[in-house]
C-alpha cells in the first residue's frame, strides 16, 4: 500500500466518522412530524385568539397574523422551539403606525388575560405568551413600503417576513437539517445568538451560511478562508465584486449581505471573538471530529464559589466583582448592553492604574441581580506598583517625576542600565479604594438598570448574594458561569473530548 | 524691584549657598601639609627598601622607583590616600619583561618580610604593603617604547607615569581642590572608580574633566550638554572634530580621549547608568545645593535582613538570592566580573521564563562570600503564569499551542476580543525549581571564583550566611548594601536633603 492510498484511507475514515456523528446528532435535534404538528396547532390557536382580539381595534383587512422564525422556516431544534408570531399591519391602512406600536401590547393583554403573559422590550414592546411551557412571541410589524424604487422598513423587525420567505424558497429539506447541525454546533460554543451578551451568529445568519455554502461541513471548511474584516458573502450578487461590497460596510469581522436588504450586514452583530471561536472550532472538528462539538452532547459541569476561590488562591491572582441589584422590567438587551459597557469602562480604569486585567465577564439572572467580575494578575501587592519614570538625563521631567512621587516612594528612584528612573511607589488608591472611590461612582453614573449593592472579593460571596437576591433556583445557572469564568476551557474541553479520530465513534 | 532683579538675586543667593558648601566640604577633604609630608615620608622609606631589594635581581640602571597616583598628583582626599609606587623598568635593559613580571612579587616578598603584605592580581600580580594602616601598592611597569613613530605600551599600567606627568603639568593648585570636590561628589553617588563593580569615573577621568572644564561647578554644568554616545571630549585636539573622534571609538556613553594615547578612551569603563546618575545628581545639586551630595556628609544608614524582608513582604514582591562561597585569592575584579555576568545571565533566564525582574545586585566581602540577589514582581503565584498564544484564526499554531500546553493548563485556552488564545498554565518549573534545575547549573558552569552554597529566600537568611562564612565584622558593610538593595533611594535621599535653597546652609 503506498502513502497516497494510506492518506486517502485516513481521509475516508475521518469522513465516515464525521458522517456517523452528524447522523447521530441529527436524530436528536431533528423534530418529529408530531412536534411540528403540535407547534402548528398552537400557532393556529394563538392566531385565532389574536385575530379575534385585534379586530376590536383595527380593521381586519389592515393586518395579517403570520408564523415567522425558525418554526416557520422549519430550522428549529427539537424541543427548543420558540414560536414567533408576527402581526403584520398594512401601514397604508387608516391607523397611525406609532399608535399601533403604543397600544399593541395593551390591546392583546386585555383579550388574553387567561394565558400567562408578559411584556418584553426590544425596539418596541411585544408580548410573550406562555402556553404549556412554550414561549410564544407576538410581535407587531409593518408591511414594507416601496418609495422611489427603494424598500422602506418602518421598524427593524419588518424585514423578518421577507427573511422567512427567502429562506423558505432557498433551503431544501436536507439543508434545513444542515442549519440545525450548524445551530447546535454554535450553541455548544456559546456563540449562537446576535444578543449583546453573545455577539454571535443569529438564526438567520446561520441559515444564510447554509444557503450559501450548501452544507454544515462546507461552512466549516469555508470558514478557513474567511479573512476577518475582508470577507464579504453576497448571496444575491448585490455588489459586482468584493471590493465594492467592503466599501459599503463598516469594518466588520464578517460581512454577509442581507439578500432582502443590500445595505444591511446580516452578520453585523458578530464579534471578532465569536468569529475566531467559530473558525478554531471548525478546524478542530474537521481535524478531530467528536460529538462534544454539539450542544446536546456538551456536559454542563458546575463549580461552587468556594471551590473557584480556591483556584484563584492557587494561581495567586485577584478576584473582584461588583454586585448590582437590577430594576424591574429592564429588558435583557439593555441589561447586557450596560454590563458589557461597564466591563469595558472598569477594565480601562484598571489598566490606566496599571492593574493587569486577565479576564472579565458578567452574569445576570436578567431579573434581579447582575455581577460584573474581574480576574487581575498581582503585579505587586495591591497597594504598591513599580513605575518607570523618565530618563535621568531629562532633568526637568526627572525633577517633576521625583516631586510628583514624593511621599509615596517605597523604593527608589533608582536608575537602570539604560538610565531610566524607576520607583516602587504606593498607589494613589489601593484596589479596594479604587473601586470605592472611582470605579463604583463611575458605574453608578452610567447605570440605569439598577444600583450597586456590594463589591466582593470571592466567588463564594458573590454566590451568597445570588442566593439571597435571586433565589436558589438560579444557582445552577450561576455555578455554570462560575465554572466558565474560572476555567474558560471550552476549547480545551472540545479538544480533549476525542484524542484520536480512531477512538472516536 | 522688577522680576529680573529678583531672579538675579535668587541666582546670586544660590551661588552663595553653593560656594559656602564647597568651602565647607573642601576644608574637610583637603589634606594638610602635615598629611602630605607624612605620605611623602612613607613613600621615601618604601622607595629605599624596594630599590635595595630589587638591586639584588636587576641592574640598578634598568629601573626607577616612582610615586604615582593621587598622592603624586596631589588630588587625594584627606585621610583616604592609597600610595601607588611604580617600579618602572627599562625594557631595553638586559632582563626579559615577562621574567620581571613573573618574579617581581616574589623578589619583593623575600626582602619585605618584616612588613605586612599580600599579593593582588590585576593584569599582572603586584604587591600591597600595609604601613600603619595605610595600603601601599607596589606595581611593576615598563617605560614605553617608540616604534615607527608610535608609542608602544608593554602593559596597560605603563601609561600611568605619563598620566601623572600630564596632570601635574595641567592642573593648578586650585584645580587639584576642584578634583577633590568632584571625587567626593562621585563617591557620595557610588560612581567613583572604574572597577567592574562600579563602572564609574576613574581618578584620572575625574582629573581630566577638571583639566578640561576648569572647575567642579563647570563640570556639573557642562554635563547637561553631554549627549550619551555622541559626546567626545578631546583635551589635546587629537582629532580635528567630534565626528572623526566618534568614528574611532566604539559606542561609549562618554568619550574622553586620553591625552597621552589618542587611541584610548579614558572613560571606557563608564556605564550609561553611572553617567545618568552623574548628570541627574549634577542637575539636582545646581538646582538644590546641599552638603549631602558629598560623601563625607552622606549618612550611611543600615538595615538588617529581617527588616528588609518585612519590606518585600509589604510590597508583595519576591526576593531570591544565590550564596556563593569564594575561592581564596581571587582578585576583586575577577569576582565582580563574574558576579555581574551571572546577574545578567540569571536575569536573562528569568526573563525568558516570564518572571519580571525588578532589580538585581550583588554583594561580596571579596574574600569568602558573594551574594547574587534578585527582586521579582509577582505576576501570578510562583508556579503559574498567563500566556498569550497565537490567533485562533491561525489553526496550525493554535493546535500546536494547545498540544504543547496540554496537561499544564489551569484555565483556558480562552479567546480574547482580538481573537487570541490565552492560557493560565503551570510553569514548567516553579521559581525554586528554576533555580535548582537550570539557574544553579548554569552558574556553576561559568563560575570559577567559587561554588554555590545555597539559594535563599530572605535577606535574613542571607545575613546569617554572611555572619557564618565571613564573620561578624563585615555585617556592617553587608547591612549597608541590604539597605541600598531594599530602598535604592540614593537619589531621593539627596533630593530631600534640602527642600529649599534658603534653609540650606
Amino acid at each position: 500500500m503506498n502513502i497516497n492510498t494510506n492518506m486517502n484511507n485516513i481521509r475516508d475514515r475521518k469522513e465516515d466518522i464525521i458522517n456517523n456523528i452528524l447522523t447521530e446528532v441529527l436524530e436528536k435535534i431533528r423534530p418529529s412530524g408530531e412536534e411540528r404538528k403540535r407547534l402548528r396547532k398552537i400557532f393556529e390557536y394563538i392566531k385565532n385568539r389574536v385575530t379575534a382580539c385585534l379586530k376590536n381595534y383595527v380593521n381586519e383587512e389592515c393586518f395579517e397574523v403570520s408564523l415567522q422564525g425558525s418554526v416557520a422556516k422549519d430550522t428549529f431544534l427539537s424541543g427548543e422551539a420558540d414560536i414567533d408570531i408576527f402581526v403584520i399591519f398594512n401601514p397604508t391602512c387608516t391607523l397611525d403606525p406609532s399608535q399601533i406600536l403604543t397600544n399593541f401590547v395593551t390591546w392583546l393583554r386585555t383579550c388574553l388575560k387567561d394565558l400567562p403573559n408578559y411584556t418584553e422590550y426590544a425596539e418596541h414592546p411585544y408580548l410573550i405568551i406562555n402556553v404549556k411551557g412554550l414561549d410564544i412571541n407576538v410581535v407587531p410589524s409593518f408591511r414594507p413600503l416601496m418609495r422611489n424604487n427603494e424598500v422602506k422598513f418602518l421598524t427593524s423587525v419588518d424585514r423578518t417576513p421577507l427573511h422567512t420567505n427567502y429562506i423558505l424558497n432557498k433551503l431544501s429539506a436536507e439543508q434545513r437539517d444542515e442549519v440545525r447541525l450548524l445551530k447546535s454546533f454554535l450553541k455548544a460554543l456559546g456563540i449562537y445568538g446576535a444578543e449583546i451578551r453573545i455577539r454571535g451568529f443569529s438564526g438567520y445568519l446561520t441559515e444564510l451560511l447554509i444557503a450559501y455554502y450548501g452544507s454544515f461541513i462546507n461552512v466549516l471548511k469555508s470558514s478557513r478562508q474567511w479573512r476577518p474584516f475582508k470577507t464579504c458573502i453576497d448571496l444575491e450578487g448585490h455588489y459586482s465584486n468584493e471590493e465594492e461590497c467592503l466599501k459599503v460596510f463598516e469594518k466588520s469581522p464578517l460581512i454577509v449581505v442581507d439578500p432582502v436588504d443590500s445595505k444591511r450586514n446580516a452578520a453585523a452583530a458578530l464579534s471578532l471573538r465569536s468569529l475566531s471561536i467559530f473558525v478554531l472550532a471548525s478546524n478542530l472538528f474537521l481535524h478531530k471530529p467528536s460529538r462534544e462539538f454539539f450542544h446536546i452532547y456538551r456536559k454542563g459541569e458546575k463549580l461552587e464559589g468556594y471551590l473557584a476561590d480556591e483556584e484563584f488562591r492557587k494561581r495567586g491572582s485577584t478576584f473582584i466583582a461588583v454586585i448590582v441589584g437590577l430594576c424591574e422590567k429592564t429588558s435583557p438587551e439593555t441589561i447586557w448592553g450596560q454590563l458589557r459597557r461597564i466591563e469595558k469602562v472598569i477594565s480601562q480604569i484598571l489598566k490606566e492604574r496599571r492593574y493587569a486585567v486577565l479576564y472579565h465577564d458578567s452574569w445576570s439572572d436578567e431579573r434581579k441581580i447582575a455581577i460584573i467580575a474581574f480576574e487581575l494578575a498581582h503585579l505587586l501587592a495591591d497597594c504598591y506598583e513599580v513605575f518607570r519614570g523618565p530618563s535621568a538625563l531629562d532633568f526637568e521631567n526627572s525633577v517633576r517625576f521625583i516631586e510628583k512621587n514624593l511621599g509615596r516612594i517605597l523604593a527608589g528612584p533608582w536608575i537602570d542600565e539604560n538610565g531610566y528612573l524607576h520607583v516602587i511607589r504606593k498607589r494613589k488608591r489601593c484596589l479596594e479604594h479604587e473601586f470605592a472611590e472611582v470605579i463604583i461612582p463611575t458605574i453608578e453614573n452610567i447605570l440605569s438598570i439598577g444600583s450597586v449593592r456590594a463589591v466582593v472579593h470571592t466567588l463564594a460571596e458573590a454566590e451568597k448574594h445570588v442566593a439571597e437576591i435571586s433565589g436558589k433556583d438560579v444557582l445552577e445557572s450561576f455555578r455554570q458561569w462560575v465554572k466558565d469564568f474560572t476555567y474558560r476551557n471550552l476549547v480545551l474541553d472540545i479538544y480533549t473530548a476525542s484524542s484520536d479520530p480512531d477512538t472516536n465513534v
